[in-house]
Parts: structure tokens; sequence; C-alpha cells
């Protein structure tokens, strides 16, 4: 076993990457999916059907449902809560599950709420206590309830400005640009 | 014992109905009243005094405390966060308590907040996030903080539009009609 | 051991109260520090590093992390979600730990979430549901998203008003007044 489980955790999924940490009171299912150097905290429930890829942090007390797929290296806040049917009622047995995909290297921020059948782009930033009814572009923040764009944010996690389709992170120099259609793209090629 | 518990669950109680199942981590005190075919997810914590119907689901991370009661067929999504002391400090001894009451069908949603001393009226649906500071009248929508009327939904959970006092359900066909005093009715001879 | 421990509890500090209660499914870790007379509600965190005072009270699913310290007597109502890092990102080693002041006799009510570089002074009430972006003072009441002052309070968590810079509660014939920079006092030589 190439991964750690705190002997209170339940882990019945053998589909789980090597340095993953699995910590007490958490309960990860059988078909569940987790990928390598995961860190998922206290009291959380990853569902059958749920996928983390590798590099991603779950904070304490949140629950990935079935339809939920976290890609690499997104951090999920401490009970940020995922959804995935839009109109829940007990007992429906023919309801309909909406995915949510939540993108690379995202942050989800601490009990911020997640509607589903959205998608939040790579990068960007959900604050803490927001609600958030539609997808999410990439390198974009957002809050409030319902969570509304307010700005943008590095690859690091910092503001971004842009003037002239262009911005360069005061925290780390990375550089982006704008493109005809209004999405952000980090310039790799920038010395 | 006609139930299902989990073998990391708690349950203290006898007063549990036939059908209901109990996942792990999950605290079902001494006192606490449970009715049928129920299903309460994992890291809820069911208190003494407090009361479930028949066919009630408790999604993950809710606590009910005593003084609430969910009457048939609500459905309390993940991490809803219920209260009964409006006004609580630390050791006060002398503290309040104050019910609520969670009607047949209710639908809160995922981490939703109700303050207490209300009542949730049948079938009406609170949306995820929202915090509800009063009652909320039957098949109503409620969303934000605070959370304000938004619209009428059907029993299957569909929105619903009333025109001359009637709507009738593009999802299920039921029909309602609204009295004198604004109260939503559903018509159950309509063919 | 002068302390209660919940039989599925995990308590791994020795630095804990006399008369203080730990329940089910929490876990205090090592090098958390803990007072006397508190009560740690089911599903709780307590993170090595985290401060809890006298007789302070912690509700269920709350995480109390690094950096945070909670002094006597506050209340951390169900659900609410305290943070340390402003900009969270997964796998980011060299994150800034910002501390988090919670004040003598608090309230934060269910489900609010808290940013974290801020101080919530004496006796403050936080409303449920509310998201506090920046520090509160001394007996104000705040709440929404994003949390705004809205009125005063009591130690007695009754609402007090000012008027000629005096109020007295109703509920518990404290007398307060406000000195010339708007700060509130409790006078404690009323007859």
């Amino acid at each position: 076993m190439s991964f750690f489980r705190h002997e209170q955790a339940l882990v019945e999924t053998d589909d789980i990457g090597e340095g993953t940490r699995v910590w007490a009171f958490t309960h990860v299912m059988s078909g569940a999916k987790v990928g390598r150097d995961c860190n998922i905290g206290e009291h959380c429930f990853i569902e059958k059907g749920a996928v983390l890829g590798d590099g991603v942090t779950i904070k304490n007390h949140v629950a990935v449902w079935a339809g939920v797929t976290v890609e690499d290296g997104a951090f999920i806040g401490p009970h940020a809560s995922l959804t995935n049917d839009l109109r829940p009622r007990s007992r429906h047995a023919g309801w309909t599950l909406r995915e949510t995909r939540i993108g690379q290297g995202v942050t989800i921020g601490a009990n911020a709420t997640l509607l589903c059948g959205i998608e939040i782009g790579p990068f960007a930033f959900v604050g803490a206590g927001a609600v958030v009814t539609a997808s999410v572009p990439a390198h974009t923040l957002v809050y409030g309830n319902p969570a509304r764009p307010r700005g943008f944010v590095c690859r690091c996690a910092e503001p971004i400005a842009f003037r002239n389709n262009i911005a360069v992170c005061a925290g780390c120099n990375r550089r982006y640009h704008t493109d005809g259609q209004g999405q952000i793209h980090e310039d790799h090629h920038a010395e």
C-alpha cells in the first residue's frame, strides 16, 4: 500500500495513487478514483463515481459526490459543499445526475457552495462563502451570493489586472494575455 | 433490528423505524425519534429531542438538534445548518430553545442555513447556500442571503407559475390553485 | 485525566484543561492548546497550533486551524468555517499563515465563514451564514455576505441601542457607553 490511511479512515477503493494521504473519520468509497499525491482531510466523503486527479487537496468536512471531477492540483476548502442534483427531493428514484468539473489548479474557498452542471475553469478562484450558480472561466475570481466575477487571478493565486490585453503577476512575474474571445492564456514563453 | 447501521455509526435510540439506514461516522442519540425508510448520510448528528418522520433523507454533514422536527419525505442537503438558539453564548445555562418545523416533502438545499423559530411549509424549496431568517410558505422557492421568495415549485420540485390562480406543472402535470389568501393547494382531483 | 473524552474521540494533546468535554468523531491534535470547561462537539478538528481559552463552546462540524485563537467564553456555532490562508492553492509549500483572533465572549453564528487575518472583538456577534471579510469591533452585530455592521449586542447577546452614547440592555440591565473613538465600554460600576 503506497498511500497513507489514518487508522480511523475508511478506504475501500483500490484506485488510489501513490503518496496520497487520507485522514481520520474520512471515507473513500469503493468505485471512487483518486490520483497521486492527494491530501484528503478529516471528516470527508469521496463517493463512488467521484474522480480526483493528482495533487488535489481536499480540506476537512467536504463531500465529493458521484459526477464530480476534480482535476490535477485543485484545492477544495473546508466545508465547501458540492452537489449533483439540481432539484433534490427525498426518495426520488428518477433524479438526474448533473456533473461538475473543477478544473486544474482551481481554488474553491472555505464554505463555498457549488450548484451542479457547471465547470470551474483552470486556476479560477471561488471566494470563501460564495454560492456559485454558473460556470466560471479560467483564472477568474468570483465571490458573493450569488457569486459574480470580480477580477482575475494568477496561477499563484495573486490578483492580476489586464491592460491592453496583457497582465503580469506582481507576485511571480507570470505573464498572461487575453484573446479575441476574452479568454485568458498564460504566456509560457515569457522570459 | 430492522434498520441498517453502518458499523462505524453510533445509534443509541430504540425509536427508529424499519428500513432506515444510518451511515458511517453518524451519531443518533438516545431520545431522538426517527421514522421508517429514512436515509441518514455520513458525519451526521441527530440529537436527543430531534424528530424525523418517515422517508426523510438527511445528506452528509448535517446536525439535527433538539427542537427540530423534520416531517415525512423531507430532504436536507449536505452541510445544511440548523439551529435552535437565536442568541447563543457559551455556557449560557438559561438559553431559550426555539423550535423549527421542516414540513412534508420540503427540500433544504446544500449548505443552507436556517435560523430557528420558523416553519418551512410543505414542498417548499430552500436553495443551496440560502440563509433563511423567516418562515417559508408551502411550495415556495427561496434563495439568497437573506433568503427571499423567488417563485413556486411543484411537489416534484419543478418550477410552476400561476396564471389566474392556476398552475400546471410542465414536468408531471400536477395542478395547483391559489385561494383568496394566496395559499397554494394541490388539486388532487385533477385527471 | 480530568477532562471527558468520548470513546470515539481522538485527543492527542496533553494541554487540555479540567472539565473540558470532547465528543464523538472529534480530533484534537497534539500541539493544540485547550482551556478548562470547554465543550467541543462532534465532528470537530482542533489543529496543532490552535488555541482555545477557558469556557469555550465549539459546536459540531467546526475545524479550528493553526493560527486561530479563541478566547475565553467564545461560542463557535455549527459548521462555522475558519481559515488561515487568504490565497490557498494545492501543494503550495510557501503559503503564508494569517492569524485570526476570536475575542472573549464572542458568538460566531451557525455556518458563518471567516476570512483570516482578522479580529472579532469581545462579545461581538456574527450572524448565522455571514461571510466575514474584515475585523469586527467589540459588541458589534454583523451579518450578510459580505457581513456588515447592523447594530450592537450586550454581553448577554440581546440587542442594545445607544442614545447620547449610553445604552442599557433591556434583558439584563447592563449599561454601556461609547467613548470619543466610538468604542463600546461596559460600565462595571453600574448599580
